[in-house]
């Protein structure tokens, strides 16, 4: 390692403090040793890279599944169809295919999964992006409640999960169309609210500006919102947070 | 009137046939009756001329106010502050200003005001708005039952008054920011609802843009959207439906 | 149901006033009866969920379809094509596919359909949209009363049809493009209009964009507007309205 | 004039022709007399430049104004107040001040105006871009028939003007909010319709956005569209097509 | 026909004043004689109705077309594919298919073209739009001049074409991407433009809005836009105005 | 009570169950207890009810803090001028007035600030959003860590302070124009981000809807977004997160 | 040449001074040499016209870039597909396809690259405008140095690169999404960036819009942008700047 | 310093290479000399920081200005108006005002400007924005040539300069309403082109955007775009690329 060496030869004399000064000025930042900062990150993050399969070959796909695979013990395929996991499996026996949440996934971390995330969504053709969000907060520890259907329409269907949703340390709610649901829960609920648009719907729908620019207005206090069909991102968001609700208080 | 002279010429055999049919052909419409559509437009719809005071001179209004009621004995001015007021009942004494729905209104009609309008709004800040809904709605005969402060993020308070929504035969839903509201009361009721948006927010309701979307693209069935605060074509059309509500029925 | 059972162990003094206060303050809402609300609803709009096909596999409306045939006597599943009606048909052998609204209807209710619905489109390219509305009426209830093609640049079309258009207790008017139909429409009736705008056309029409700020920027009072291509929303709304319409009046 | 002492120059062999042509691809474009395209373009087109007071200090104005009215006989200064008008007047004592057009002009050329161009607005609140389009129109020498206040909301008060609407050579047509006038009109005449959005209105207008999409989108052939609250542009392209349309055919 | 008969009752006092009044009052619009209005208005606009291809089967255009072809001498169907004009062809043999421009064209009326329209375009793919407007002013009665690739990136090849450009009565000119073309040619030129913006380009030209603003921005007094891509929209203006400009005036 | 009431009348045998159902399903919510959700809520989330002071009146504003000083130990009010807090001080002499966040507070809990959430803002124009966060977390028991103007246009300013960043258990990111800094800061730390836009800038900023597209198109996971400007939310978010990691794990 | 015959004619007073004059003013412009214009302006840039691929034939491609290959010693086609490139090369068989840029070259100048020009991205689906800017580079003359995959959220990996960053003459910075990069690598550097947004990414990104409007609001100096997906323009322009920045200064 | 401390505390061995390694990773970045990049970045840039006065308060600007001015030989203020400047010229005496750029400037290099950047406009209300990239320029050290009010609707004005346009290095082009001047002038010279789009201009102009899309769509290689109105990003590139173009090429 470089920075050993220079500090060695500065200790020998090899080196003038002033030469030194100079190379540091002009070492790479990874010799530094700041490349290891995204290392730590990802130990601390307790999550390894996401792979989004849109926009990459299934052949791109599987390489870097494959090489993730050999150094992390967890791994996530966002946006894949099937002949995508067809081919990852191939290297990957062990993998797993989420249909309606279009993500393959391979877990050996052997890890028990903790309550506290809660997924709603307000119209069944909602449902692949909580189940994308659902996913992925399993993937990283949590277990989730899945609440489906439980549109702001029909009131009551989603009062009768009043104590479920009260029971939850981070909720995300999916909702196209008029994206009213995140409101209406942030009402019931103390945790904060992950919100993510869908672009289902069609007309004034603008393919998802509508429930982004309600949820983004919610009068409720505890609702932030992440990118329309963005799944992933809310269920992620919950996953740390119920983590993070579960550590040994510092102080 | 040139048409009965027309019609009496043709019976003095005093034009043909062949000339009255080409006189017809260049006769202004007026003169062939069709403005008196107008006339039984308004007789028919039971409401005058409506004048929206922004955009015109207080004296403008003043005029057109003074005009209206020599003929009619109902007034409503919309959009109209004090100072207009003030011009207004140096002419028409008995004009009244309703102060937070900005409205003048004259009414000497000594109408009984029927029951069926219920005017709901999300928070204070739509107020002004309600008021212009209301009080368009009773000038036109209808009896209103205000609910206010019912948004959605405390659905409870909307809950608690679920009967009083559920007796209206038309109701005016008034919200900004999230615009959420009409889509959680056209889950509880069967009347019509009319929704409207209001540019009351800041930043992403882009000035009621976020409302508007929310309220096209509700996924109950039964909600209509008017313009921007446009109170007064929703109080317009909630009395409407009160009235055409209490009719005999035909068949 | 559990209620009832709570009232009874209260009078059989089983169970405390006070037990019997911290239980219902955990029952679930359905528990409490609220999710009768729901049904009492349907029972009270007269029509029964509806279901749209767009985003959902032919079977899963086929499943759909059937469970609810099962509870209620007539079902409309809307934006169906061909291939999804004839699945439907395998179970329901008396479903009807209606070709240009893009619907399949199953009416066992033996109902009588009462006037009072008119549908109005500018342009032949709105058409499958007017249908919509106009099944959707019908099915509701309302005769509906179809006039086609009175796009505002050839005027004589629509005033020719000016009685016809005045007998209506409420009216459907859908338009593309310019989406100027329903202002026009309004200058010369004294019934609710519910505006429909189209996604037809090209260029600065964006999708419907358009048209569907013309009438939501209406100068004529009376107009309300639901979302783009929401004919059925459009047809719900007048149905409603033509039904109210024949009630015998409370007062 | 330099164009000329080269000429001369080559005439008199004090330059050869090699040095003239050099010269030539040097020579600033307006000394090869391209400058005077815009002289041409000045006269062929009956029509001097127009000053837009916005954005310039009322000095500027005026100075402008001063130094064109020495030059051409006509002035038109548009989007003028009247402390602009007062400081004009100083040096031009002769300009007259339109208030609702909010326009200055000068007319010393005698002219006669011929009639052929009409100016329609639907609201009173279109009246000064209106104004400005007439205005304009009768300073490029074309008498204007103004009809105001015929929206397509009261489409009687149109009809009775179609024999005068139909005598026009050029119109311009005027509306705010949902600005459908001109596809009615288009609808009853044959000659070309210069439609101007205005920004009147409030909401879901979009300052005029509504308008101009309404327009662009005219299902009615012969429809053009200028910018939003452009008056002028409107009455100048009728008056251009007014004087055309009287000269002496060509063929 | 009805009014006649009316008429005639009237002269044969079968019918008194009253009675006929009461009765003009009720008879629909068609009655009187207003659909002949259209008839007029084709006489008068010399060019009868135009299909338009795009969201008909091509079934449906052929019956049109040959409907049409019944009882006028013209006919023209825009945004037609060769699939629709072998149909059509089948019924009207002496169709012609215009390719670039997506139109075909049926011409029995022996005219003789005149010049004055000139159409230019900026790029090799804003061809079919100009393409559209040059066929439609044909069809018109117009001779067409055709400038096209002159783009203003390289405006000598503008410059050279200012003479043929300065010869028209009307211009049709053509630009996506930035769109800046109308505003060089308008410098140039006394006759009016029609600024036909395109969907072609890609990024930030957001499907032709980007040309369309700029168009509708011109700085030169001369321009009115049309929509997007609408080619036929502008051909028919200019050929409305070289007509025009053919007349014998009146004045 | 009136449930109370109800259930003891049921155990006296005064009320038969019957009875008792029946009334259940028609007492308003409330007095089921319903309303007491509200009254739990807001004890679990121990944070009382918010003022905004934009849209009311000061008096109302000072009105509204009495009313609710008396009921809660902590208050505060948003978007308060100097004016508003003024008269507030006259009912609440302890209140505080935070002159860049805009905020008034009261705070008589005596409450012990816990360390964990961090504020950053990119520019210096960000610095009132940023304080409203900040004073919002601190009201409601969380320490905040302030890092000012640490835009990534100098991302050694940021990279400077990687440690204290690191140490948040949530994180506020404030930034305007293009609004890149919460990607650069999710790329540093674990625990969740909250980005908050700011309408600071001019030109394509777009009053903040530049920045608010960058958050939610950020390619880092752990970025959610709140409205633009609503620091408010944003700090309660990363507070009640910063309070649920300092509870007793449950599990 | 039609200039030089005027002057001889002049000088052989074959034509007077006045009608050369007046011969001068009705010359086209390319008669007077102005073609030539562009001649000169290709010679000066140093690089001929490039071919956009998209909107066109492969047959019309093929047979430009055969006649231009004819004129000039480079070619580049951009947005060309594989089968595109398969008709060019059977007129030119020297020609290269650029798979990830979708590019075709021809160089035939046998010039020397020299280094100056830095082409960054943020992901890998950045890529293929990315490979367009450099492509286009290098036919200009200039090497580029490709750091790809360094987006804002792993911010060492740019750090890590800072001296070959800062060692650039122009740089090129390509990225989607969020579109935050250029503004970081300003920070980081003096030279010029050129800021490519790209269409990748789903939802909020809206086609490209985001990280338009982010590099548009950037914070840094020194940054400009060009359109989305521009990476020719782009590369056009660094490539510019790299040559323009080699040449011996003239003052 | 700190850095230069570490190192001779390993080399006196009062540190170990372990000990020095760990306290350099726990080392602020500016301790590391990190800091010193923004100084490097300074000097290398030759222009030190700007400061922009639109959203502080007079007090601070002149604070700041002061501080900046102890240790730089030059300073900017943007956006400043009279008052601010009269508030810094207390500390500052020797600072300039420049009024029409709303610019503040102070100038103790002494440098020699060296010619290369042209600065144009379109019309005279783009007047500002124009100054603020000249006054920028000339403090960077660029000589700038004003070319202003040469809009394209004028072609024969630009043209006129084409040999003063060719010889800049670098060009700013500044335009609203329309924009199309950058794309005019890119066809004319080779140096690259800062198109910097304005706010002047009404109705679809939308603020700037219009121009801004214009730009970005410009179908000429060779320009690059800005934010709207911002005078001094196109000035600071001009003059970094100018200030390029004359350093002694490197290979």
């Amino acid at each position: 390692m470089r920075l050993r060496e220079l500090l060695e030869s500065v200790r020998r004399s090899a080196l003038s403090v002033d030469e030194a000064l100079d190379r540091l000025g002009h070492l790479p930042y990874e010799d530094l040793g700041f490349a290891e900062l995204d290392h730590h990150r990802s130990l601390r993050q307790g999550f390894p890279e996401v792979v989004m399969a849109e926009g990459k070959t299934t052949e791109q796909v599987a390489e870097i599944a494959e090489r993730l695979a050999a150094q992390q013990d967890r791994l996530l395929i966002t946006r894949a169809n099937d002949d995508c996991y067809q081919i990852v499996r191939e290297r990957l026996p062990d993998a797993t295919y989420h249909t309606s949440a279009r993500a393959v996934t391979l877990d050996r971390s052997g890890q028990t999964l903790h309550p506290g995330v809660a997924i709603l969504c307000a119209g069944t053709s909602d449902l692949p992006v909580a189940e994308e969000a659902a996913v992925t907060a399993e993937l990283m520890g949590s277990q989730t409640d899945r609440m489906y259907d439980v549109g702001v329409a029909g009131i009551h269907r989603l009062l009768d999960k009043v104590e479920r949703i009260q029971t939850a340390k981070a909720l995300v709610v999916v909702a196209g169309m008029e994206g009213a649901l995140p409101s209406v829960v942030a009402g019931l609920v103390a945790a904060p609210i992950f919100a993510v648009p869908t672009s289902v719907g069609y007309g004034a729908s603008f393919h998802g500006l509508a429930p982004l620019l309600t949820m983004l207005n919610s009068c409720a206090a505890g609702v932030a919102v992440v990118n329309i069909d963005n799944g992933f991102g809310a269920g992620y968001l919950a996953a740390v947070i119920n983590r993070q609700s579960r550590e040994t208080p510092s102080g």
